[in-house]
């Protein structure tokens, strides 16, 4: 087999983390072949042929239909805004391509029920980008649970906070208007429930409470404008399996940046977790003498496959861009037909379906079943 | 006027508490007369006189009648089990005498109900013994929050966590038993409550999930017996200002010993706070540069009035004993007919609606207003 | 026998402290006879009268050879400056009183030699106020450490940082002149040192860097004048064992208020102690899979002696002040004739041995054997 | 010009990080051309054939001297073992090519002193590859000095520590042997010295005490062997402009994996940083109310320059690998004649200088001027 034919559109931040990881994939892992970085897409041909060169890219285009259509085109990197992620992930699943799509899939629950149908019939590799489930870290969390190091899982929390919402002064920008979803719930809250149903399976039922921490916003124009999205949700969950857990959401969370704090209680022991020291993990377990139990601070090391691969020494820190590169390999390992450690187009629509569930809830104020 | 007079009923750990506050608080504070420590109360003669000597009291009785009948005693400190609290309460009222009475006040709602009248009939000063809001540092963040250092709350999150029934081979105990309360809503809720209706005012309305991370406990027969209480609750609330909340709590956390975590969001900034680390207070303003901004750990210090009355230099720490003495000397500055910070019958009862209030909402599955 | 009769010198934080302790010991404890406070001294009659009230003394003194003539005087609480240390420890122990000094000894070594001397002719109990070395966790690092749980240990740091002295505008005061002594050295330094000769025996060699982070300050009336003492000290150890180590001091760390962060490196595994933490102590040892190995927080709990007699839940956490009546316990069973975790004279005299030889190593810039 | 053709000599763990970079530096920095990953050398031709198809090199062979005489070669990027750096780097140099040397630069002083010499005569770039100084937040305390938002700095402490070597049971293998060098002075205290040399200049004086934890180690026969290097180091420092500081290097310290602690206390604040928490930097300024005072923890972020190019939001945190694609930028930047934020060789000779006084110190017990 020739090695893998790549094509990416969009070349925005995660567009960039897309080329960026298939040109380290090989070199990190050192276990596949080089990808061929065939055909890049973007708004309009000039664009595209500058950053194809900066990208390392072999051809360029300013249609999108035109790299798709590529037969040196194996696998599409769909990194456009959301908008768009169904007609192009629908398309190049039909043109036989395999497919690597940013997430969330769709802002309409039926254009993603669309394209899982089109992930189906078509046969191919239909992976979404959630890129925390690929942290070693939260992989180890995955197995300390199947060894039943902490026991049975009886609750979880988890928050995720960040402030680029927090300031009541700045402008009004779309993010507030009702076009653009329900706000904190869809803008974050995919990721939590991504890791969630990786660790701990599907939920049966939810309650939100959704707020707006500011009521109006001052356009550009200098007039108050009613916020129409919920910068906050407070979220109740009951998971298949019997746990109880609880899901903060905030962007309006001054000082902090890139919180994604997880609580794991179980019979025996306890798991914490936060995205914002990504290369750490703390353990409890009841062991040893009262007198020397304590929360065990384990740092990002080669023992929590695959950081052996980036770095040989423990402790020295993994980045945000690497779990991309991870998620890379485990894409390729789905072309392969091998078992990947992804959340494919199928979980991803259950994802959505909770996060439509949610709001649901919020509107009724009454607990949604799943 | 001659120094007060203090009689204490109960010498467990929190009549202990009582017997060294009211030891410590004229040394502590220098600015009151030292108590008489004139009476003590225990089950039996015996236990009382012994207790008696340890604990620097004049005179002992086996009958907490007598003790309120003394009219040698001005205030009498009440740390007997909960189930007591309303007869000895109202009964010392009606003597006259002024009460300090350890939370929560009554296993039910009506029995609290009465010593709140018992109290206004009086005319006596009627405090609850919630200590945590005694904290210099939890007394810090009420002026931080007043001054508008972190602007308008909008956003608040408790967690308290211990892990005493985190064992599930541990043996059947009464606290698994219904007729103990609701669980660790009543047990653990009282706490976070008393320190948000200091820091937010009143709730409006709540929404409960409570849960039970093990349906079952082995008894001391060997036998497995239903558990009736729930170790875990997760709250929503609204506040009477707009303010949206969730409290989580937990007595099966293993590894969390006295975590009382407190996250105020506001919109300049965020306030931060963990019983198990309580002489720290973590702020966030959104002042100065972006590349230097961040949450500050501020240690406890003589500038977070009265740790100033406990040692002369910063960041040395109080201990969870110390809250006692604060607390002491609060009583005393209400008895003076002063301004004081506590939680009387008035508030407490308050705090026990909200309780009965979440209950009733997990129960039903909707939210409650209060 | 009756109960210990206690005289106190001295009504400063420290005097304070020792009423504080006095007062607390039999509740706290539980299991000795409540001591009775029966004499005050302090510079003037009307001081003393009004002090002696506060903290519950029966009698006073403007006069403390009164106090020391004092039949009912069983032991002596000496909190005054240093400079009055010998003269009043001497006496007392000269009239057959146990004495318990504030650290240090005396300013000179020559007298602190004398204190030595008087202590061993006497027979009583010579004790020194060391009371971080009362912390539960320091105590519990000396078990671990004598259980191996660390393994031998190899190498140890600590480092002590105030920022009391830390701004370079602060008016010139006395501890700026030389006749204050060295500066961090000795203020500081007999603090670890004492941590260090509890935990791993007497320091065979030494060797320091003094340095002053600021060569004039400004006194009241507006001149430059030479600072004469050295508030920043970088010291090396090797021990009588064989270990090795370093001591950092500093007066003029910003941000540093009450810090004496201490790592021990043993062959099996590393403590790490930080007194601004005081309730925390960290435990690494290599057990278990290498992918969860990490630093345990181990929160203060009942099982570190005598934690318990103060609180019976863990993780809530003593204060500074509750060191001294921990310590008051020791010295009151060195009184019994107990064994008693306490610095003597015999051991505060190594101490401050170790102090000046490290003074001497400065100035000649080489190793100083002792 | 054509873009800038790299040539490649070694692919072990650094080989692959260097390999990693060239691949990464053009699509994440965006403002330079994509270096022409030209040719690979490795310790046989086969092997050298492999690495150049993972890690994206046109050419490979098994002679590194056929890699330098090849004209399309503008720049050497060279990681092999320390023993081959003189040799290399003066041959690339000599065949007018740039180069970027891992650090350190030799074993032998003399040969680093030789390597400087052929940079001089060559007018090439001759970088070295101390990537801890690229981390942004590095780069970013730089910068708070120079504004003198610290004010001066009076003193420094850096502590670096990993267990590698902390197992006594381990087999004695080569870092226990004379040969390797000191020990931890020259395995990791270039490190150190190099980031002090960028945030403070020129070190004047140095004391240092080696240790040994433990005497001998067994070999793979079973027999002991006396133990040649020291894993341990104690250092004093003096710095010209009238800073003390201390340095404690530790390769036996449990628990420890990738510590580089740093304190930097001045006039007006406190730096603190850590390694293992490389996107974190703690920062002390005395303003606002005594009150609020405190650390601020900082979070990397696009304000420092060039996370910005990494990731446009801020706290999701870079990675180790990624500070080499930062020093990429630099060396092509120094190439381009541009101010380049390197180590160069001729700095690279100070920081080994520096090495070899603290070895000698040690040697003869007293301080050595440089």
């Amino acid at each position: 087999m020739t090695s893998l034919g790549v094509g990416l559109i969009g070349t925005g931040y995660m567009g960039k983390c897309h080329a960026l990881a298939w040109n380290a994939v090989a070199p990190v892992f050192g276990d596949v072949e080089r990808p061929r970085l065939v055909h890049l897409a973007e708004a309009n041909a000039e664009h595209a042929a500058k950053q194809s060169a900066a990208l390392g890219f072999e051809k360029s285009t300013g249609d999108w239909r035109t790299l798709i259509a590529d037969p040196d085109v194996d696998i599409v990197s769909i990194t456009t805004p959301n908008v768009f992620h169904p007609e192009m992930a629908i398309a190049a699943l039909e043109a036989g391509k395999h497919v690597w799509c940013e997430k969330p899939m769709a802002p309409a629950f039926a254009d993603a029920g669309r394209m899982v149908e089109a992930a189906r019939a078509s046969g191919c590799v239909a992976a979404l980008g959630y890129n925390y489930i690929q942290n070693p870290l939260i992989r180890h969390m995955k197995k300390v649970l199947a060894e039943g190091t902490i026991g049975n899982v009886h609750s979880v929390r988890v928050e995720m906070d960040e402030d680029f919402m927090a300031d009541p002064s700045a402008v009004f920008f779309w993010k507030s208007e009702a076009s653009s979803g329900y706000g904190a719930l869809d803008d974050f809250g995919v990721h939590p429930l991504s890791i969630l149903s990786i660790l701990l399976g599907p939920v049966e039922q939810v309650m939100a409470d959704l707020a707006k921490p500011f009521h109006t916003r001052r356009t550009q124009e200098g007039k108050d404008r009613a916020v129409e999205t919920f910068d906050i949700a407070h979220i109740l969950l009951r998971f298949a399996g019997g746990v109880s857990g609880a899901i903060q959401l905030s962007r309006s969370a001054w000082g902090r940046k890139g919180r994604i704090a997880i609580q794991l209680f179980g019979s025996e022991g306890t798991l914490l977790y936060d995205q914002e020291r990504m290369n750490e993990l703390q353990i409890f377990t009841r062991q040893g003498k009262a007198s020397e139990q304590g929360f065990r601070t384990v740092l990002a090391a080669p023992s929590h496959h695959p950081y052996d691969k980036f770095i040989p020494a423990p402790g020295h820190g993994l980045g945000f861009n690497d779990l991309k590169i991870i998620e890379a390999r485990e894409v390729m390992r789905a072309v392969s037909g091998e078992g990947a450690h992804i959340i494919d187009f199928e979980k991803g629509l259950a994802i959505e379906r909770t996060v439509h569930a949610l709001a649901h809830s919020h509107r009724d104020g009454c607990w949604v079943k799943l």
